[in-house]
């Protein structure tokens, strides 16, 4: 159990944990795997989330799955010409909107990002590791244990 | 100023923080990138450490910037024979063995890992911002602020 002072004191911060989907470069399923692979190489991050047409959460897609299929298959850019669906990472953890500080502390010890998704599995924005530092930060900063 | 108590608490784990070099994917700066792609395909991470023949730390290297380079040059993989020391990112910060908690914690804000080098350069190993991250959580799940 983490002390219920530091959850309050983390979790007053929350609003500032979700960079909100439309800020985000996020890709569809349908799309090309030749779109993806062109932004994955002009961005600075380097896994974005997949959602549907519908905006529910898919999945995951980095560089690593598109030159893995295009070397495990020989195939040149030209023929990457086929929906990224097929090569997205979809056993991926993800959170609600009600999520506990114990499970997105837990899940992103294991992972960079977690997507938050609303019951029906809509995808709202992504909690990175860099967030919860930075509130861990705030937290080591701002508590004087008052030992010394 | 991070509070004293939490300094100690977290730097008696440090001897988990760093991976040491030995026991990471780290690439050469002759390596051809070819090689280079080959393996960071292979791999759960997506950068991996530059080191030089002589162990001195170079920079990092991700899918990211052999893609772009094979981009913007029209490069067909077999064209891929170049030495990744042309495309390696070296303005990537780096700490000394005896860093503070302080600075690890700012800079692990901005990168996902940090080099650990000695006062010469040689290349010993990387601290995680997941390593940090479980240091923080056994913290948060140890002190109790006896609050309720």
């Amino acid at each position: 159990m983490i002390d219920r002072f530091f959850e309050r004191f983390i979790m007053a911060q929350s609003s500032t944990f979700m960079i909100p989907a439309e800020k985000l470069a996020v890709l569809i399923d349908t799309h090309n795997m030749d779109h993806a692979k062109l932004l994955l190489s002009h961005i600075t991050y380097s896994r974005v989330p997949v959602v549907t047409q519908e905006g529910k959460f898919f999945g995951t897609i980095g560089l690593t799955e598109i030159t893995k299929y295009q070397l495990e298959n020989g195939l040149r850019d030209e023929d990457l010409n086929k929906d990224i669906a097929e090569i997205v990472k979809t056993d991926v953890r993800r959170v609600t909107e009600n999520y506990q500080l114990e499970q997105i502390m837990r899940d992103l010890t294991e992972e960079p990002f977690l997507p938050v998704v609303t019951e029906d599995g809509s995808f709202k924005g992504i909690i990175t590791r860099k967030a919860l530092l930075s509130a861990l930060t705030n937290l080591l900063h701002s508590v004087n244990m008052n030992e010394d």
